[in-house]
């Protein structure tokens, strides 16, 4: 790589796509992983549309400039860390959205939150279900890159379930669109779902095709507290098994502290653990749904228990909920794990964690997807404590290993990145690895979309 | 390929695996669709477990002999037109299930039927939804193979939709675990849902882990005639944009009339359409979406609306739809589509269809799950007469060029197989072409699985 080669790119884009300035370029070196392994990169590239995306690609393959490509910088695997002397392939500037409320897909671009999507659906009287915690800051590209999920998975699946097109440019430039908005269409292999959650290491994402529902009714919400995990996972199953619940939230003592500590709701400070959990069926379907919740959570040993039909009162939790991550974060950094096992494997996991926890002498909160089996353990540190931070680091593999050792996930939501590829092949084993790097090499065979992330 | 070489797998597997009975060879030529170019097989192999079709592919391999894997014979595509020379690989002997509660999971081997695995999670009062109108006589690896859809995908999706987990069998003979029974997982390429819909060209499915739903609340249904195929179409847009039907199927003039020939239900002769609809969401709250989508029908312009609570009653509406095929069918020989459209589109195309039928004189049955947009003309011919056939097969490809004009695909659930391959550059390009071709390249470089089809 020369300058003359990158003066080449910046005169084929529109002025300000290339950018080389250091201060900028040090703002996109990590995502919210904060890889501190992470790269300088030659330069930022921010197109508008597909044609800039395909000139950005064509050079980078003629002069095998690696490209990381980045939706909103939310990602907390490292799946977007820049690389030395590579490009960073920003799509933030691609930000168009159109919806059709006669098929009722909306056509996307993949710079644009997914919140601001919900939002432009909500004025068509239409819903874009995946929900996840971060959905007021990361971008629907992002989302698509590791097939997000949410609090509503539970009950409306993950993204890969509502990406029924994609155009993507290939690592030579070449744009493809697949699939488009047909509510099926088997003509051909499933690319489309292929190259969702593919965290850009297959082509870049530069429009969506999604499938959207009718509006969500309004829910009915039970929040259940209980002095042992145990309890709280047992409740999970029972529920899981006889109805289709909208949202089943598990949070664990620390969080239900942490979150006490900031937001003082008269939480149980003494609880083993907290559920939160809800039904939208329709009018007297979902109170009944709630009424059942609730008795199952009471026989399961559940100390308070507690039901609203009222929509305000209901999203107070979902709100507690959806803040624990930020009150953990407010009591050091944090290593946000995503791993997933079976359910009945639930409270093992947990209880798993909570040695880790004891043993490697860091604070781990576990916060949970529980009706997915999908949890999140917070491990916080102090960057400061160079051997807590390893201490740290070490918990955070053993997680994964524990989790695999139940038959769960490295990764349920966040998608692998950098920071657990090390640990990808320990769960899916070397047929299955080599099998991912065969479909790698007939896409990208001069390995120059995010190297180094997710396979 | 020697008989020496055939000697040599017949001696690797269980005694009578291997058939090359003349007569049983002719069995497994063609599946439901007839293909008129069907081969003469080498042999039929059934296997029994994994192992047995890792040693089939080994051996294909080694001497690269073509495999046609085949489930049930069903298909209406040609996906398992034997091939001269070739093997078909037969799955029918593998049968196991094992189904678990907890997880609310299936493990299943391929060749079980639909209708069985159906069964089998009833027992343990789960739901596995995909519900093509052959599930009495399709099995669950062809329905894995073609990604096949049905009656109720217009709420709850189709079959990738519930395929956690795949065994698969290379070519090369080596055996590959994809995923397994955690809802959420993103650890790696979705490689899961690459094979479902694959059509037996990337390798042999062994093993399925099936997702499951606690059962299904007993529908209310509503049925509605219409003197216009469009008046039916629009009620059909407006419905999918205010609520979530259980089924929202269609059928024309041709399909009632052939329905009542024999079943003698009373149906109106002269309507143009019928729909039957229904909503399995409970309480009252299915009887306000059945009261709901009458009002629709009505204002739409049908000529009758009929609502009812009771199950049995629906079901034979439902039993009536279903049977529009064996129905149509005893007019003649059938060609059966399976086009889908943008819905917005779904009025075009009938009234498309109905110009082709005229202008190539032949009778076109259009039946649909219309709630989606997948049709399936049914094209009437008599084989005996050749002019007609030729006049058939034209209108067979006629209606695929409609559909792809009109924003459509060639095949909503069936599959590409042999028969509509001739036909899908057309609609996906060159360029997705080819992305299908290096995925295919990639996982079986010698091209012995299923030569010829889908891609």
């Amino acid at each position: 790589m020369t300058n003359a080669a990158l003066a080449e790119l910046v005169t084929e884009l529109p002025e300000g796509t290339v950018v080389t300035d250091p201060d900028i370029l040090a703002s996109y070196r990590q995502d919210r992983a904060a890889d501190p392994n992470a790269g300088m990169p030659l330069a930022v590239v921010r197109p508008h549309r597909t044609e800039e995306v395909q000139a950005v690609m064509r050079w980078a393959s003629a002069n095998k400039v690696p490209v990381v490509p980045r939706g909103a910088g939310t990602g907390l695997s490292g799946g977007a860390t820049a690389i030395d002397g590579g490009l960073v392939l920003s799509t933030e500037k691609m930000r168009d959205i159109s919806v059709d409320t006669v098929t009722r897909t909306a056509v996307v671009q993949p710079g644009l939150l997914n919140a601001e999507v919900k939002k432009a659906v909500a004025e068509h009287g239409l819903w874009y279900p995946p929900d996840p915690s971060s959905f007021e800051i990361c971008s629907i590209g992002g989302n698509i890159a590791t097939n997000a999920g949410g609090l509503c998975c539970v009950k409306y699946g993950v993204t890969t379930d509502y990406v029924l097109g994609l155009q993507v440019v290939l690592a030579d430039g070449t744009a493809v669109r697949l699939g488009g908005p047909r509510l099926k269409d088997v003509a051909g292999l499933s690319l489309t779902k292929l190259f969702v959650g593919s965290e850009g290491t297959l082509g870049v994402v530069t429009e969506v095709t999604l499938r959207l529902l009718p509006p969500q009714n309004s829910p009915c919400t039970v929040v259940a507290t209980f002095d042992s995990v145990e309890a709280a996972a047992n409740a999970v199953v029972t529920i899981t098994g006889k109805i289709r619940p909208s949202m089943l939230e598990f949070m664990d003592s620390v969080a239900i502290n942490a979150v006490e500590d900031k937001l003082k709701m008269g939480l149980d400070r003494n609880a083993a653990a907290m559920m939160v959990a809800a039904s939208d069926d329709r009018g007297a379907a979902g109170a009944d749904d709630t009424e059942f919740m609730a008795r199952v959570f009471s026989e399961a040993g559940a100390t308070e228990v507690f039901s609203t039909s009222d929509p305000d009162e209901g999203e107070a939790f979902v709100a507690a909920r959806r803040f624990a991550i930020p009150a953990v974060e407010a009591k050091g950094s944090l290593l946000l794990e995503d791993v997933g096992v079976p359910l009945p494997a639930l409270a093992d996991l947990v209880s798993g964690v909570e040695k880790i926890a004891a043993q490697r002498e860091v604070m781990i909160s576990v916060i949970a997807h529980a009706g997915d089996g999908n949890t999140h353990p917070l491990i916080v540190f102090d960057p400061a404590d160079e051997a807590m931070t390893a201490r740290a680091q070490l918990a955070f593999g053993e997680i994964m290993e524990l989790a695999v050792g139940l038959g769960g996930t490295i990764t349920g939501e966040h998608g692998v990145g950098r920071l657990k590829r090390p640990w990808l092949a320990n769960q899916i084993g070397p047929d299955a690895m080599e099998l991912n790097h065969r479909i790698k090499r007939a896409l990208d065979p001069d390995n120059i979309l995010n190297p180094g992330a997710a396979i």
